[in-house]
Formats: structure tokens, sequence, C-alpha cells
């Protein structure tokens, strides 16, 4: 009898345990629930219902956890990307910078524009110039090399307008989404048109993401040998571009399999939340619609927003989601706040 | 004191729990302890000293998890290359399967040899021929249809000699040894030539790697809309040759961190293994050198064992690895068995 006293003992204390452990579980969890910068509406609980049926073990719509794959696109979905992309002005910064080597730029567009801060002649130069710039910038060094630069940039470069590093600038809302999905089983990928090796430089430690679920446009690499020591030299020569149906190329290509969750902002997203929805059993399909000029930026042309080059919601792709039941995150109204709070001095 | 009593009673039965639970562990581990099917000697010796060093937290060669990326070659280190490798075992008899569909093929080479049999006709031509039979049936129909062909090959396909599913030629000592790496924090990734969807049907069953670990080389596709669906069509055309320099070029492309431990086993895995020697700290590097022609097959031309095309592994690849101190997985002296048991009908 002793014995099983014993073992009854031990299992009483063990459920007690277990008891206590949830409790400790659920005191941890944030009291206002999940996405707590997010306001209530019909877009927060889009998710969460998502979330909730695709994890409910023995529900219609269960989702085992390998095939939780969940997409974003980065600039202007993840963090700011007016008045022009964060790359876009990285490549600036080193056209100034490599400027001594390249006395030629002094008369050769556009890198004659940017040496004289003339923003308007570099608007003039178009796609070609930026194809011009970003290959001088981003080609003919190591990998190496080019991730140093890279991090030594974003270590000091300030926003134009909210004056901080542009890291800082990544919404607090999606920072809480990419934690609320990744509690949840999901794996969280990256699939941006930005250059890849950019990226990776900053998204682990920004948002959680490691590189290998970083996917981006990609230029050619070359191995060789330096000194007897392997490098990979960037080539100025175009490998991959991963936007619009490049997106769901660029998913297929490193993921190979379909996301059942992604977001975007933008008309470069089109294909990705299509392909996304293509697939069986329930998916969501989200859209970030930039809509408050105070606190961020208000930008379409959707719904009568003000045009942008940088970031293009049109109104055709406003008019699919809504056609398809896409869930819109406007940002006036679905966000209470924007950057993560110990860091939004604007 | 109840009380008291009560949280003591608790205390000791979590103890009793705790060590109960360990035991169980200790029981289910392999009481042989890791990699029961190495026999013992230098090669099994340095991957256990090299995971033990980069796992021991607070040791000078501690690595934390992230970035314990291990990378392995596909065909000739975790499964059957010869006589030919098994993609092309697939293109051939998907050129026989579709043969009905293009009667041009008749009189057509490669295609005629194919379709009577003659291996030497094939053979002779060679490259061109080889890569005409890939475009032929590894293109011009969507990646899903492509992935059911490929699903429905394997359940059926045999091995020529041992008259066993290809999927059932994998090589146990590998098996355990990816499962040895996993349980110790390593993130284990294909990184092979051969193509990245064929390998992705069945990496994640028969080996435990998810299709996003799975790096390979790869076709373009196109994204199209076909009866307002969307669906990606396999292209006659080259993305990305993952062999050789490729592998560090696409080590570095979907994965974005340097290999800490890679394997393979032929002169395309070179440069893998120079890119993941020049890493800071502890590597390790390694190649299955097929010496069994009993059990498995025999070939170099290393160290003396006959010439082959398929998987070559050179003398001067040899006199690298001796010189550098890479690890030789000698099949007929480290491997206890080659094949897992239930499977092994030979």
């Amino acid at each position: 009898m002793v014995t099983l006293f014993s073992r009854r003992t031990v299992l009483a204390a063990m459920l007690a345990a277990i008891t206590l452990a949830s409790a400790v579980a659920e005191i941890r969890a944030d009291p206002a629930g999940p996405l707590p910068s997010w306001n209530d509406g019909p877009t927060k609980t889009s998710i969460i219902d998502f979330v909730t049926k695709v994890t409910k073990e023995g529900g219609p719509d269960y989702v085992a956890p390998a095939e939780r794959i969940a997409t974003f696109d980065n600039d202007g979905t993840l963090w700011v990307e007016q008045p022009i992309y964060t790359q876009f002005a990285f490549a600036i910064d080193r056209v100034r910078a490599m400027a001594n080597k390249h006395p030629e730029w002094k008369t050769q567009e556009p890198f004659e524009s940017i040496l004289n801060d003339d923003l308007k002649g570099l608007a003039a130069s178009g796609d070609k110039g930026m194809v011009e710039i970003v290959a001088a910038t981003h080609s003919g060094m190591s990998t190496t090399d080019f991730n140093k630069e890279v991090k030594d940039w974003f270590a000091v470069a300030k926003h134009p307008r909210f004056k901080v590093l542009y890291t800082d600038l990544v919404y607090q809302p999606m920072l809480e989404l990419l934690d609320y999905l990744r509690a949840n089983g999901f794996k969280t990928f990256i699939v941006s048109g930005g250059g890849v090796e950019f990226m990776r430089t900053f998204a682990d430690r920004t948002y959680g993401i490691p590189p290998e679920q970083v996917i981006g446009s990609a230029g050619v690499t070359k191995f060789e040998m330096w000194d007897a020591s392997p490098v990979l030299i960037k080539m100025p020569k175009v490998l991959f571009v991963d936007d619009g149906p490049g997106k769901p190329e660029g998913i297929d290509h490193f993921i190979g399999r379909r996301p059942i969750f992604a977001f975007g902002n933008s008309d470069g997203d089109k294909e990705m939340l299509e392909w996304t929805a293509a697939g069986d059993g329930v998916r969501f399909m989200g859209l970030v619609l930039h809509t408050d000029p105070e606190r961020e930026y208000a930008y379409g042309p959707a719904d009568g927003l003000p045009d942008s080059k940088v970031g293009t919601f049109s109104q055709a792709l406003m008019d699919e989601a809504k056609g398809k039941g896409w869930s819109i995150a406007d940002i006036k109204k679905d966000w209470k706040t924007i950057f993560p709070p110990a860091k939004a001095a604007q």
C-alpha cells in the first residue's frame, strides 16, 4: 500500500506540476492577447481566425506544422520604403563613398547627378540609371566585403525624415505578427524584390528571420581562388529578379512548397498572393495599405491615395483584393502604434 | 505544515519525474552510442570529436546552434549513384513513356537509342545527348505535373542490380549521421548537382530533409495563368548548375551562411569542401570513397580504384583531402552495413 500510495502521490504531484506550468505559460502570454499593436477590427480578426483554424488539431482546416509556410514582402510590408527604397539609399551613399576611385563619374550620368546632389537629374535617369548604380555598387567585390559594407552603412545611416537608423523603422504590428505566427508553428520567410544579401545582413536580428529564410533578387556570384583562399565574387549580372511573377517563381525555387499565408503591400506582391490563394484548404492573403501621412506615409494610388512610383498599390490590385476577400491592413485604422516603442523617435 | 509537506511531496515527485524522464531518454538512446553502423576508426572518431567540440558550451570551439550548418552532396554520398544517376534513369524511362506522343523520336538521336535499348548509342551521344534528354523530359509541364510524374516513378521503378526501389538504396551510416547531427542542433542541407525539384519529392521522407533545405540544379520556371489559375511552367532553360564551383555559389545563394560541416564523394564536391574549410574555427570536411564492389560499387580512379564517369573521385582530390586532413569514409572499412536493414534485399 505504501508503494501504491507513493505512485498516487507522484501522479498527483506530476499533474499539479503540469497545471502549474500551464498557469505560468498563460501568465507569460500577453494579457492583451496576441497582436497588441493591432486595433480590433476585421483584419486582426481575420489573422487570428486563420491561425486558430489551421492549428486546431483534428479540425477540418488543420495544417501540419511543416506546411505552415508564411511569406512576407519586405519594403513597405515589414519596414518603411519611402521616400526611396532603403537599398537605393545605400547605393547612393556608396556612389559618394566610391567617387574618389571613379573620377570619370564627375561627368557621367547617373553618377554626376548623385555627386551634385541633383535628385531631379537622378530621377530623370530612370530605371536605366538605377540599374547602373546598383551594378556599380553591388558587384566587383567579394560577398564578404559587400556584407561588411552593408553592415557598416546600417550602423550609421539615418532615414531623412525620421532621423533614426533604418532598422528602427520596422513595423511593430508586423513584428508581433511574425512572432505570433512562429509561436504557432509557422516558418516565416521574406520574399522581396530587394537584394537577398542586403536583407540577410539585418533580417535575423531585426525580424528573427535567419539568412536561409530570406529570398530576394540576386546577382550571379563566381567562385574564385585568391591567394589559395576561396572567395565568392559578385558579378555585374542578374541571376534572378524576385518581384511580381518572380515571387512565386522564387518561392518555388527556394522553398519548394506553397505558402498558406502571404503578406505584401504593392502590385509586385500580386502574383505571390495569387499563388498562395490557389493552394488547397484555407489560406490567408494580406496587403498593407499606407494611409497615414502623419505617422508614416500615404500612397496608393488605390482608394484615391496619392500615386507613388515606390511601392505602387494600384486600384486594380485593390479591386482584386476586395473581390477575393484578401485582408487589408489599413495603417491608420488598424495599427495602434507603427514603430517599436523605444525607437519611435519621430 | 500540511502545506509545507505538500510542497515537499510535490518537489520530491517532480525530481522523481525528472529522474525517470532522464532514465527513459538514456534507454532510448542507442546503447552502442551514436553512428552504430560505422566501424570504430579514425573517420567515426573525427565526426564524433568534431560534434563534441562545437556543441560544448563554453568550450573554445563552441558554435551557436544557428550556425551549425551541415551540407551533404546526394548522389554517391547519401545514396547509390551507379551505374547511372537515378535522375538519368528517370529521364530515360520518361522518354519511353512519352514516345507515343513523339513519333519523330524513332529516327532522332539520342531518343532513337533509348527506344531501341541501345545504351552504347546513347552513351555515344555524350553530354549533348544527356542535355537533350533532360530538356525533353524536365520541361514543358507545370511543376505540379512534374512532381507527380517523379513521385509515380519512384513508387515503382527498381534499381537494375539491387532490384529494390531507388529510395531503398540510401546509405544507413549516412542516415545515422544526419540524425546524429540534427540531434546535436545542426540544420542539415542537401547540396547536389541533381535537379532540385526531383530531389524534393523524396528528401523529406527519405532523409528527413524538408524541401526548403534541398539545394540543387534548377531550370527557369515561368508564372502563368491557365484558366484563371496560376501555374509555374518548367522552361527548357537552365537557371543554375549546382556542381563544382556552383556548390559554394548555391550555398551562398540559398543558405547565406557558410557550412561548418560538409560531406561529398566526388570531384564535383571539391569547391564545397574548400569553401567550408575556409571559414573560421573548427570545420569538418568528409568524402565517401566507394571501395566495396561486393556490397555496393568500387570506383575512383583515386587510390587505384576503377575509373568512372559517374561520381569521379580523382587522385588530385584524394591528394588534396589527405594534404588538408579531410576525413575519408572508406565504405569497405568504415561501414558495418550499407543499406537500411529492412530493405537490404540484395
